[in-house]
């Protein structure tokens, strides 16, 4: 599963039932979370997120509604136990600040948290099954969009065709790889007889809070969905420009201009109390829109 | 009207859609905030509680479940255009970490911020109405409690008499403050015959986070409500003791060594997911015990 969950869709300050910015990205089991705005953990016991299963955190920038909620929830994991490492990625200086708030509380976490951070565009994570990169975007202080790019799969093994090869079991993982098989007597059994092409790997970007900004476009280029902020409906560009924040159709255009497959928008002002006129507007530039609505799960 | 709303009554971490500590002491159109925790502002908004009429927030210590939640409140007042002076006291380094976090977000507050150092048993605020103290109690880091005191309210006027004496309107004031009134003949009006005894001044007390600790008595002796915190039930004394915490005797034995009306108990344990022997156990030492409820009004 390769799947953002929305813990918090609005700009600034709660309103309406909406919460500031906070998603999970879920893949193969880990959770990633994505800002962390104030009340993040409670939407995470709210929509059964499993704390435990998060071993990476991706702060955007340190504006309030993006990381207020990073303490407590660090806190938290030690109050409940939390054994495995914890990695943060985030601007300076988050780690002064994170630092001097345990220091005064004379917390001492039960697992290791390492701080992180961020200066420049760069590769944060890199396993063997997701890497994640972050990358600039266009804001009134430092910040950065999120990339998640799943590793290319493995080609898929037909065993029986393997079995009908006589290819023995412990050579499997490198077929998977895309390796022939040689037998002893030196004849080879092409990869292509007994595998089938893998799917290639799926892309989600988030791309923090921005004003419009094409220089965006070559780190989310191609991606099966992206997160863009549309603080305001398009009649404000105005305002977004000055704010650095964008608009439905700037949100939009960047998606339609970087042929991406979907697009989530979120990030709402409190000046709204409704939101048709988000996904209404939007769709005009980009149809494959949907409205980042809290608690629900988007399959990438 | 005289009060105080519980917004938070959980310890550590959220729970059972229980907060952590925050309250809302009402008296006379104003509110005063006292802790904090991480929500605070979404709780203000799911009970109604006017944030353009907080003046004053008391936080009493630096554990993140009592002040996680000042942060944003400081930065959502300014968001929404806030414009009265806001006092904010609690312990050093308060002042360090709010002052760090709005400076990194470039934040410029529209409204004058006093954080205010706490560091001994003081007067934190003596207006015409009202007198805030704060005097330590016993907790793992340095930590206030904080008591209200109405002022001894004004004598009651009985108008038809002070015409009766034909004392003009100008002197009404100062028959309030007890005084004679003497004619211009010399004849002297005796206050009590105009006027009648006013209500003594009630008082609220907080006491914070704190081990059972007698020395707190003599700050809350005879008050007409204090709340007591009761994070475990009477069995789990040790442990208690170990984190100073109280539990539900313990609480309960402190109101009636202090001689008040009525306690409030609350900063519950995530051990726990119903309250129902808090109660039981506290009334058993003191009967009019209430559990803290989030939401819940309690008149003083």
């Amino acid at each position: 599963m390769f799947a953002v969950t929305i813990l918090g869709n609005n700009s600034a300050v709660p309103a309406f039932d909406r919460h500031p910015t906070s998603q999970v990205v879920t893949h193969d089991g880990n959770n990633y979370l994505v800002d962390c705005g104030e009340g993040t953990q409670i939407q995470m016991i709210n929509y059964k997120i499993r704390r435990s299963k998060i071993s990476h955190i991706f702060i955007s920038h340190l504006h309030g509604d993006h990381y207020f909620g990073l303490v407590g929830l660090i806190n938290s994991f030690s109050l409940l136990g939390h054994k495995q490492e914890l990695h943060v990625f985030g601007p300076s200086p988050l780690k002064e600040i994170i630092d001097l708030q345990l220091k005064v509380a004379d917390t001492n976490l039960c697992y290791p948290l390492h701080i992180h951070t961020i200066t420049e565009a760069a590769t944060l994570l890199d396993n063997n099954k997701l890497t994640v990169k972050c990358f600039r975007t266009n804001h009134r202080i430092e910040c950065y969009g999120f990339s998640f790019a799943e590793k290319r799969k493995l080609r898929k093994l037909n065993p029986d065709k393997a079995k009908e090869y006589e290819i023995p079991q412990a050579f499997y993982d490198r077929l998977k790889d895309g390796e022939d098989y040689t037998r002893k007597d030196g004849t080879i059994v092409k990869n292509e007889w007994v595998t089938e092409p893998g799917v290639a790997g799926r892309r989600y970007a988030f791309c923090a809070d921005t004003k419009y900004d094409e220089s965006l476009i070559p780190h989310i280029q191609g991606a099966d969905m992206i997160y863009h902020e549309t603080t305001y409906l398009d009649n404000l560009r105005e305002r977004a420009e000055t704010r650095f924040h964008s608009t439905t159709k700037q949100a939009a255009t960047i998606a339609k201009k970087a042929g991406v497959k979907k697009l989530l928008i979120g990030h709402f002002s409190s000046k709204y109390d409704t939101l048709e006129e988000f996904e209404a507007e939007a769709r005009e530039v980009f149809p494959n829109t949907d409205l980042a609505l809290e608690g629900v799960a988007f399959t990438i």
